[in-house]
Parts: structure tokens; sequence; C-alpha cells
């Protein structure tokens, strides 16, 4: 039976809060799928969305949400992709146009046409999300959904920053923040054979850090992490920033050695300060990276569910979404917030 | 017979005026080989030996030049890569070690143990310059010389910059500033069989660029880069800055496409100011490029003497470098200036 | 008015005649289009899939015919990538899955689903052709469509051979075959900045590359290429065989430096024998390359619009069909035959 | 004081058995070091080399040997990159001539000046060996000699080859053999963040290889391994073949995915049957790959001084050379004879 209403977290202005609301399911075209969610996890994206912080504005009402996790409950008629009660992620990339210069290159992310989850759609905080069969996130069936969840933001969104950065097996990366990112960038970078360094100002953090597999933690209070790393080191062959600010850009460009890559995680309105004759002498790289491509998510999914890469979760209701979202305000999380959604 | 004194142009304080002097020549060590010059060119590099603007300082007191070429008029006993009378260049990149991770890899121009030619070591103003066996560029026997000068360095530099934007055949790439850099750029990228846009202030050197080869030019007084080469190309995959300006760099990154690269070639002090929300969005790439390895240097001359680059050169005499230096600080230098040394 | 019929040259078992027949015209599908066939080169492939040569066959009844050039006619409700009366292609690649790990990385060329043009569905050989809007190639709208029939598979195949190659620009690379695809090849490497020999053995074809810009040549009835090249080059970078004959595979070998390249465009049953001692002392990399991607497509496309790339081609009428066959076993053909199907 | 004489295992003519000896020590020129051996592994390189087996034979008298580890007794008057008292490795790779196209690019693998240890020049099956400072690997003090020893030839060459292959981490790789190299490809696979299937037709080495870290392991006596892991996998990414005979060839070749990469290790005479079509269809990839740079042996080195890689060696003495080799001519060896030399 199509469900003909579920219950949803709705903003309806920027800024405003959140309220648990009954939406109607609408019908589905040929392409998508209803997917029963269990868990989606909560983004600071979808803080921003609900504040209208960027350029480019999200919808409104809105059902924020897109490291939504769940069940294939109904198919439109042209979907091959999937199968009814498989596994899918619902994620940040919804849908692209398949057709330009991007989506025929595998970097379907740039694509100008794209829609996204929990902004210029809706997306997850809800019992039902109609996704884009060709779009999806593949899992197995039998995974902890609650765990999974930030894989399909959080998750992608590092591991493709690791690759960004270019650096290979046996090479140095240091991974400036230890969040709900950096965290599972440690493991993504051990995963993938490199030696890791992480940088917070947290000692728990950076304990956390070593016991998920870092070589080597810095604490930026303490003591310059690029002296610091260059001298235990030789200096870093890359640097993913995860928190996007002036002071981690600058200690993590001092960290790179000569050669090395810098990529940065994160869409804080603002600019850095770039300088210029160490960046040309050194022959510095500096790259943005944003989410993955579902290539990239399909790699990252496939090291989690390895038990390479695990995250730290914390469960909440749906309806307790306007108090994490001020926790998160206030910078109060540790790991990932996980809406358990029909946790059955 | 090995000759003992030559003249050369020597600077003895930061900021002094060079002086025309008969310099003792030394003898050679077992790599090394005496180069009689014929031409040398006059770089920016050289007025920032010569006022110490630089962290790393000159040597004084120096005969600066690093872009010479002459012929090999003697060898140290271990010579093997030349021979007497052969046409070399003695280049920036005078030495390095050979041993270390970047001297391995075909990175020399980032060894940490490098000398300078005409900064830690003595240039090429002058009759003779002693070189590294191992570390000059080689030419055919007959070239021009004054033209093959500027390949040295400048030639070399934008080749190399060119590459590190990783644009391919038929893309596009944008040269901002068609001066000594940039006018070689646009033949390089043309011979690469990429498609070329040229920025710059003046339409006389944007004229010369469409001669040279570039396929659309813009005048940044005139009309916003970044906007008409979106409109007119769908935006560039690489921007080579050679004028390394703050508003260059802003009008670079404003040109290029997603996923684009922006490769800075120059040395000046001070700071950008990296926008971040477009360059993590738009999977934007920053990258230093300084000067190229012995092979870049290879492959920039074989476009040279292949005819499909040709540097445009005034004559001067080594007796004129202070005013040449006046020229310089002043920006009246169209093309690039040659010292005539031994032209017979 | 959606045409009832159509005329289309239709083949009924393998290694029969073809006839010219009347076919209906099926509706379109919400991503079809329907074209108006103005050109279509005929392609040794389509002699394979008349002859059922292959290990997957052709389906039976058959059009043939992957090199179609045309007019949109018609248009499926969903179509968004044409526009009604502009110019396109129908390729080899007719479609693919979009979701398979290919799909995903930019490399539909090996969707194990994919369909192919007057293969598994009806191809150009007649009046008019559906295509899937997705995946047909895109043309300006005055071009010469003969001229640009071959590009659509021929053009595409070597230059994607030459991009598998990985010779940079500046470097070598020997076009083993000056034919229907050699005679592309010379002009698409030379577009690429690369230096180029010709190895055939007909003097005429010879004589051709160099008019197309080969930089040298070698007849291989009358000279060893592999031992010619080397000695007056140093060896090629890169070698694309587009006659896959074993000697032109051995002496294609033969004529690589170390580190080389060879691409391999072709599909003959039978198998070539590699040298181990060889391969792996002078790291010889040997890679088949199979058409080209829809990317690939629009970059040689983009080429021989820009006129940098120039179809040898003559004319014939569909009727004529059987005997262009004919002379295509006995490898009477110079250039590339196309049919001109509605030229008006 | 520098030694006159060493004890050392000299062949005199090919096929001719081994002799202890009393050799003169040479003095040594600016580059040199004198390095007293503590071990030397056993490779097939030494038979083929004492054998005369390959088209440029080795020199004769010849002491053998290339996987000798030891320490620095004494060094030429220019020697800057070890200091005495180090401890080096004395690889095949004994020099290479440093300006070549190859050796500027980190390639001196494929220089054709290159000398190789205990092949062109004495080697270290000897209490001294002299070597080229610039070309020895490096060690940390404290390493276990006969553990290290089989890195310096047979571990750089599988990590060299599983470079070569391109497989990236999360991605399949097949190691095909299982004895000396494939039992470090296994484990450099495993470092690499690969998945890795282990080929062997011994049951012993294949439970060797699961406990290595192998995912996956097929007897090639017992099930087609392209079938069987095609169906487990989808087909590997990548294949490494250490024991390059034809079986393994086609074996490897039948188990790699589209887009799949097989790299060779090995340099037996004669050749393989290359099959075009399903090369050209599949786009595959074959690549010769030989030995590793001395970066490449850095690299090595670092994973297994970090214990991530660990050769199984039994000891031999110098003594008993003649027997080493003929258990090795008939296959006897499980994993690496390393002779202890001068262990104190
Ligand atoms: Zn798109
Ligand atoms: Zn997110
Ligand atoms: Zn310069
Ligand atoms: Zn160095
Ligand atoms: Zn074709
Ligand atoms: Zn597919
Ligand atoms: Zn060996
Ligand atoms: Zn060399």
């Amino acid at each position: 039976m199509y469900p003909k209403i579920m219950k949803a977290a709705v903003i309806h202005e920027y800024g405003g809060p959140l309220a648990i609301e009954e939406l109607p399911v609408r019908p589905l075209n040929q392409y998508e799928i209803l997917v029963k969610v269990i868990s989606c996890g909560v983004c600071h994206t979808d803080l921003h969305a609900c504040n209208g912080d960027w350029p480019v504005k999200s919808k409104m009402p809105l059902v924020p949400g897109h490291e939504a996790i769940g069940l294939v409950a109904a198919m439109g008629y042209d979907v091959k992709s999937v199968k009814e009660g498989e596994v899918v992620g619902v994620p940040w990339l919804y849908s692209a146009c398949g057709c330009c210069e991007f989506c025929l290159t595998g970097w379907e992310t740039l694509c100008y046409e794209q829609q996204n989850g929990g902004y210029s759609v809706n997306g997850g905080f809800a019992e039902y999300v109609i996704a884009d069969s060709r779009y999806v996130a593949h899992f197995p069936s039998h995974v902890n959904f609650a765990e999974m969840a930030p894989i399909i933001c959080a998750g992608v969104t590092v591991y493709k920053g690791l690759k960004e950065t270019e650096v290979k097996a046996g090479e140095w990366v240091a991974i400036s923040g230890i969040g709900g990112l950096g965290h599972l960038g440690v493991q993504y970078a051990k995963a993938m054979g490199f030696q890791v360094a992480a940088i917070d100002i947290s000692n728990d953090k950076l304990e956390m850090a070593r016991k998920l597999g870092a070589d080597i933690v810095v604490n930026a209070l303490e003591q310059d992490p690029g002296e610091f790393l260059k001298k235990q080191t030789g200096g870093m062959h890359g640097v993913l920033v995860t928190a996007v600010t002036p002071v981690a850009f600058s200690q993590g460009l001092s960290a790179l050695r000569r050669k090395g890559t810098l990529a940065l995680n994160g869409l804080p309105p603002g600019s850095f300060d770039l300088p210029i004759f160490d960046t040309v002498l050194n022959r510095i790289t500096i790259r943005g990276s944003i989410v993955g491509t579902r290539k990239d998510m399909q790699e990252a999914i496939d090291f989690a569910v390895d038990g390479k890469v695990r995250a730290q979760v914390k469960p909440a209701k749906l309806e307790d979404i306007n108090e994490v979202f001020e926790q998160m305000k206030k910078g109060e999380i540790e790991g990932r917030i996980v809406l358990d959604i029909s946790g059955d």
C-alpha cells in the first residue's frame, strides 16, 4: 500500500524552528523510489539550509536531511537499479542532469543542474523520502543503519577529500579537526595505507584519533602543528582540513612538505590568506573538495561495510531535532547525531 | 688555453649598482664546465637578487644572470654529458643534491640543497660562467643565441606552469599577463594543442597575443575577464597567472570553470585572498609553479628549436645592465632584454 | 508529421546481401529521438556485423550503420538534452545503463549493458534512425555532414586511441596504418601537439600522411620501422596500431622507446605474440582501446569543427551498399565511404 | 684500516660452479663506498647471471648478489649521502648515468647506461662490496639484516609491480604465484589498502597467503582462477604475475575486470599469446615492470621497517651457495634464502 501521509520535520522560514508535521506522500515518476527512512544523520549543512546561510538558498518549506538510510518501499515504472526492500541511502547529491561535461566524466557533483537532498528537494528528516533511483547509495541488507547514516555525507566527504590530496600509500596525511568528519577521516586514511597525523585542540579528540589509528597527534594549542609535524616526519604529503577556519588553513599549509596538497572540506563564508611566495617556491597545491560522486560513495560504503571505518554515533528522535540543532550551534556534539526514525 | 680573467657585471651590496669588472676564472672541479657566454637574458629575478628582496638572500658580491647561453670552453675531468664546443644554457637551477626525495623523482626544482645561478653562485652576466655539467640545458649547434636565452628561464617557467594547470589538448587555458613570460606562454599553449585566451590591460600586448595564436583576448580594463570568458567559452580549464598581482589572481579564479586549475608563476611577497565557498563548491585547484626541471627545460627548448615558440628579444650590452634594470623597475620593457656578451 | 515508413538497407541473414526495403518507423519512448539521416559513414565494423564475425552476434534482421549524422525530427516526452532541428550523430555506443561502475566513472564504453547502433539495435543506413537522446553526438548547425560522419566512429576511435597512449605534447607518436582510421589519427596527433611518425606500406598513403602533418614517414616494405624510427627519433613514446595485424603489432612494439605505450584499435580475431623479456625490461605498456565515450566524442568533434581534423570521404548512395562492402572486402577503399542519404 | 682482501663466491665461466676465493679489495673513487656485507639474499636473477641466460650477459669472472645489506666501512672523498657505520643495501640498480631522459624523470631503472650489481659489476656474495653511494638503499640502524635483505630486490620488485597495476585502495588485486616474490606481494598489497586475491597451485602457499592477509585464495589446479575470481569479486582491477609462465599470464588476463591491468614481474625468455579481441573490447592494459627506482626502494623499505611487510627467510652460509643454486633450480626453496655473511 503506497502511504498517503508521513510524519516529517518541516521548516517554514529561514531561521525558524522545525515542526513535526504530517505531509502528503506524492506519487513517483518513472525513475523515482519511495524510501522508508530508518535513520538519518544530522549534518552542519542542515543547519546552513535552515538558516539560509548560502548564496543559493534552500527551498522553503523544507524537510532537511541528506544522510537518510532506509528500505525501498515503492518504485516508479522504469526503475532498474534497485529492488523493493533493498537498503539504500539518499544523499546530498540527489540527482544530476546526466549529460553535461561533469556528468559525462564521473564528476556529477559539479553538475550545475544537480538537485540536493534536504535542500532543493525534501530530504530524510521524515518517515519517507522520495529519491531518484539512479542516484541512491547501495548497501547490503544487514547493516547497522545508524552507523551507516553518516557515511552517506560525512564519510564520503572526507574519503573524497583524502583522494583529492593525492597522497599515496605509505605517505603522510594530516587530518585537521577530529570531529564528525575528522574521526572518519583518520579511519579512511589508515584504510588507504597512509600514515596519519591528527591535529585538534582537544586532547580527548586526539586520544580518540590515536585509538582510531592515528600515528601521531598534535594539540595545536600546545605546539605549532607545522613545526612539530615537519620535525617529526619531514612534513605532510597532504593535509585535509575538515574544520575550515583561517587558523586551521594556515596551520595546514605550514605542515605540508614541498609538493604537498591541502584539501578543503567545508563551506564557510569568507576567505583565506594564501601566502604567494611559499605557495610558489614549495609548489603547493590547494584544492576545494565537496562531497563525492556515486562511485566515491560506493567506495566509502565498502570500506565501512568491511568494518574498516566505523562512525561514532549518538541516537536522537525526530522530535528532538530543534534541540540537536541548538547543541550543534554551540559545538557541543561529539561524533555524529543520527535520528532514529523507524527503528524497529 | 684556460682563461685567467673575465669581464663581468658585479654587484657588491644589495641595492647598489653593478660594475663591470675583471674577475679571475677559478679552476673546474670534476663535474664542472666553463661556458663562454654568448647571450644572457635579463629576468626580474635578477632584480630581486640585486635588491636582496627575498627571505633567503643572494650571495654578495654577485654576478647575476640565469639565462646564459654559450659554448663549452673547458671541462672537468669527469664530465660525460657534454662536449667541448657544445651549445649549453646555464639556468636558475644550477645544481641539486641528486639524492633527496625530490631529486629522485624528477622534481629537483624542489631540492633544499639546490644552488641557483646568478644567486647563490655567480651567473651569466659575464664572459664566462662555470656550470655543473649535469644541470646545463642542451641546444643544437645552430641556434639564434639571443632568442634562445629567454627560453632558459622565462620559457621553461611558463611551459612548466602550463603543464601544472593539467589542461589537455582541446581545452581552454587563459594566460594572464602578456609580457616576457606571457608572450611565450601563448605560444607554448598553442603548441600543446590548447585553446588560448589572453588577458592583459594593454591592447598592444593583446594584439601581439592574437598574432602569436591566442584564440580570444580580453582587456581587463574594458570588461570583466571572468564574466567575458565564461560567456564566450564556458570558462577556462586552466589559468596561468604570470603577473602575480591580487587583481590578476582574483580575475583568474573567476575565469575558471568548475574543476579548473589556477597556476601561479612568480614570487612576489604578500598574500592572496582565497574565497573558500567558491573554491570548495567549484572544486578549484590553486597551484604554485616555479621554473622547471631539466626535463621540462629540454622539452621547452625542443619546442623553441622546432620553431613553435619564439621569444621576442631586444639586445643590450653588458655595460648597459644598470639602465636595463632601471627600465625594468619602471615596467618599460616589452618582451625580453638579452645581453649580447660575445656576439661574434 | 511523424513518418510511418522509411527506406532502409536491411540484412536478413549473416553473410547475405543487404536489400533496400521500406520499414515502419516505431514510436519513441520518453528519452528517444527520431533522427532524419543526412549522411552515414561505412565502417569495417558494419561488415563484421553483417557477417556475424564476432562472438556476440548482431541482431537479425539488421539495419547497419553507426556513423549517422542528421537532424532531430521528433522527440520523446522527456528529452532535455537536444532540440528539434539540431544536428546530431548516432554512434556505436547507442546507450548504456547509466549506473554501473563504468557508467559512473566516464567509461560507459565498457558498460556490459550497452546497446550498439547498427548492431544490437538498428542503425543509420536508413532515412531515419531512432536514438537515445542522452547518447547522441552534438554538432553545430552548419557542418559538412559527409565529412563529419566518419568522426562519429573512426574519428573518436583514433582520438581515444591516441589519448590511451598517454603521449604528451612534444613527444613522438607513430600511427601504424594510414587508412580510414590512420589518416584521421595523423591529424588528431598533430592537433594534440605530438610529433608524428606514419607507418604504412603504400607510398601514396605515406605521402598523404605527410600532407596531413606527419613529421616523418616510413614504408615498412622498404625498411624496418622500429630500427628506422629509433635511429631518427630515439623511439616512439607511443604507437597507435590502427590496422591490427601481427606484423603491425610487432613493428609497433619495436618502434617504442623504453616506457612507451602501444595502443590497439581494432577487433580482429586471433592473438599476438608478446615478447616477455623486452616488455618487462623496457617497461612497455600494451593497451586495448575501443571507440570513445560521449566526452571523447565531443572533443573529437570539436577538433573537426575547428578545422583541425578533416576526414577524406567519398560519397556513395544507400543503394550502393553491397558494392561498397565488396570494395571494402577487397581493401580497395581509400579514406572513408559515406552514404549520402538525404542530401538536400 | 681499509681491507686488502676479502672472501667472495666467484664464478669464472657461465654454467660453472662458484668457488670461495680471496679477492683483492680495490680502492674507492670519489662517490664510492665500501660496504661490509652482513647478509645477502639469493635471487633467481643470480642464477640467470651465472648461467649467462640473457641476451646481454653478465661479466665474468663474477661475484653475484644484489640483495646485500651491511655497514658502510669506508667512503670516497666526495660521498655526501651516507655516513660510516650506516646500514645500507646494495641493489640490482647499482648506478645509472644521472642525465638521460629516464634518470631525469625518476625512472633510472630504464637508464641504458645503468650498471647492475652482481651482474655487470661484482655484487654481494662477499665479505665486502663496493657501491655507488648515490644508489644504495638506506636503512635505520636496528634492523633484522636477514629479513631486510630480500626487500632490496624481491620486495621492491613486487611493490613496484603493484604500483604499476594502478590499483587503488579498496580495489582488488590478484597476486599470481606465492613464492619469494608473491608472499611479499600479498603483504605490500594489504599495506596499500587493496583487497587481495592469491593464486597458486600449492595449498600450503595459499594457506600462507591467507595468514599474510589475502582476502581470497584460489588453487589454480582445482578451479579456474578467472572464473572463480570474477564470480566472487566481479573481477580483479589488477593482477601481478610474479611467476611469468604462459598459464599464469592467461589466467591473470581472464581474472581481470574490464579496464584492468596485468603487470608482469620476471624475465623469462619466450613470449605470450595476447588475445586481441578481449584486450581491445575490455580495454585491458598489460605492462612489464622491472625492479624499482631508489624512491620505490625507500618506500618498500619503509613498509618493511614499519613491520607491515616481513620476508620469510632461511639462512645459509656463503660456502653453501652451490647447493642453494641446486635447490633453486629444482624449485625446492620456500620463501627466500639469505646468505649470512658476517653475522656477528
Ligand atoms: Zn550534469
Ligand atoms: Zn552533510
Ligand atoms: Zn628568471
Ligand atoms: Zn635534492
Ligand atoms: Zn565504426
Ligand atoms: Zn553501465
Ligand atoms: Zn633479484
Ligand atoms: Zn640514465
